[in-house]
């Protein structure tokens, strides 16, 4: 998608064949800046360090960061070691060890001498896969989008709202985005959206960066704090709420963003659809029970207690500047995921088209 | 309650008898300052720009604003004016209307030199009402946190968890607060609590105040992103919620901070007690339907968009500094409150005792 009137993914094989370049995310929305990863550490770091973040986007990195492994060394050994490292980085996301197992199945069983240029293929065969999956969901999820503004009794000439939760646009993935995709899709058809960004404490994804990528693209968009939603909603200000998934269990309960559990609740209570953008790779089969099954990443608290932002003070440097909140006096706890129930959402929005949130619904994705 | 280890109350007429002093709450946590009121329109400005804050603290000030217009001219159109103008400064809260009505009721009826001193008078009464009332809402809350403790499969040994959002603690009222009254009188009678802190995102009242207030009088407590109770309620890491009013209608619907209603709505879905501390004085008996009647502040973007904080910068000093969290080609919306219906509600803790959240148990108050 565009920043700056340019086409960018947020990943990709640079032109020397063995480097991979991606955005560095951290530094959104105040500096765009882009970062060179030439070895599994560098793609490591970049995960856990969250220059690289969303579900399919850390899977995609992943995938490059396995293929740096191989090339500096493509014993057995290194790509067991360099997988395990890699996974070890964010436990919560099933896509970062679905595309380390699918290169590492890809790779293990041939000589060394072909591992290299195999590995290459399979992380862009991913990183184009992820891009197609994207833009499907995004096709299926604007016809929902038109049926909305169809049935919608302020008319086709008012935008429809869209409340969404954290970054899935394209950031979150290589391009187009999951939960996003179906809003850009609408605004390149010519459908009149406005777009709510719940802000996303504590990292502020929100407003740092869908906030980021609807300015760029053009789309009408306000920033609320995660508190506002509900009140939204009562004001029937919201005709859907769109979100991601970092992990689908088989019966259909959605791990997402923390704060997602609370406007899922919300929509229900206001009978405002709930959509899961859902590209097949999160979906973990060996998992019934979200909340008992899934894995939630704790973070550290000091992602609370600090923030980070452009100081506002004439005559000086517009600097980018960590502040802290509030004093050591006070701990803080920083769950990074809550988990949906399939109770609560309204329908899934997949590559194959939408789905039930049931087991025998999505069965056919797999 | 204490600050620093001496006694302080946020309001207080001053030792010269025609001013009053209050602690600045827009400096908290990092600095503890004091501000003096000398016009009604320093009472005004105090809280329009939340250097007083809290429903029932906003009414004590509107009392001594009014006292203070009184002191400078005691005509009848100079205290229509500056009631209207008190009034204007803050639309939800109830207390404030409650407390103008009450002092001007109180002195119209007098001749103009007696107005002074029975202003005076009228608003030190109401400060010191919302002491007693604070304190009794402490005591029937105790009771019910001391079941819940006896309840608990976890025995008496181990805290029990409370969430609370926004402030609504002593520096909220005159002293003690209502929704931390019974943590503190708990603390103080030897109950084990621990309190979850809603940051409460966009002023972050949570984080400032009750982190404050809870870490000076030595009490067990984790500041959380607001985005978090619910995944704490999911995990069973919650025993009771008890939040503030900033108004109440008649039939038991709650107008508090924005955020309050997901977090009713979390408590309903994981079957935690949820209780609104609720002095009768912000009960609008006027109003039946809080979702369409209460009318909802909407406060200024760049709420959202800033925030304050300690510079974290090694070799500089730890000033105070607002930066911005995402640059103006995204624009914010900001309401202040919510509302939560009485159906998500488990029971009112008032001066009176444990009320039922219906009309019905309401009159009990009137």
């Amino acid at each position: 998608m565009i920043i700056n009137g340019k086409d960018w993914r947020t990943i990709w094989l640079r032109e020397d064949g063995v480097s991979v370049g991606v955005i560095d995310q951290t530094k959104l929305p105040y500096e765009f800046k882009t970062c060179v990863l030439r070895s599994s550490e560098d793609a490591a770091k970049a995960i856990k360090y969250m220059i690289v973040r969303g579900a399919p986007l850390i899977g995609v990195t992943g995938a490059y960061g396995l293929m740096l492994a191989i090339q500096k060394d493509s014993s057995d050994t290194s790509i067991i070691y360099a997988k395990k490292h890699l996974e070890s980085t964010r436990p919560t996301a099933i896509n970062l060890s679905w595309a380390l197992e699918r290169v590492s199945k890809k790779v293990l069983p041939l000589p060394q001498t072909q591992r290299r240029d195999a590995a290459r293929e399979e992380a862009a065969l991913i990183a184009q896969e992820d891009i197609s999956v994207c833009e499907s969901i995004g096709g299926y999820g604007l016809q929902i989008l038109k049926d909305i503004s169809e049935r919608s009794s302020k008319g086709t000439q008012e935008p429809i709202n869209i409340l969404t939760h954290c970054n899935a646009g394209w950031l979150a993935t290589v391009d187009w985005g999951t939960a996003l995709a179906p809003i850009y899709k609408a605004h390149r058809s010519g459908l009149k959206v406005h777009v709510w960004v719940d802000e996303t404490r504590p990292r502020n994804q929100g407003a740092a960066l869908t906030a980021f990528e609807l300015a760029c693209e053009g789309i009408s968009h306000t920033v609320i704090v995660d508190n506002a939603g509900g009140y939204l909603m009562q004001m029937g200000k919201v005709d859907a709420v769109i979100v991601g998934t970092d992990r689908t269990t088989r019966a259909g309960d959605v791990c997402n963003k923390i704060g997602t559990y609370l406007k899922a609740l919300a929509a229900k209570d206001n009978s405002v659809p709930f959509y899961v953008a859902l590209p097949k790779s999160t979906l973990d089969w060996t998992l019934i029970d979200g909340i008992t099954d899934i894995p939630i990443e704790i973070r550290s608290e000091k992602e609370v207690s600090n923030i980070r932002g452009q100081l506002i003070q004439e005559d000086k440097k517009k600097e980018i500047v960590d502040v802290s909140l509030f004093p050591l006096s006070s701990r803080a706890f920083n769950p990074a995921f809550d988990v949906t129930q399939s109770r609560l959402i309204t329908a899934f929005i997949t590559e194959i088209g939408i789905l039930e949130p049931n087991e025998n619904s999505l069965r056919r994705l797999s």
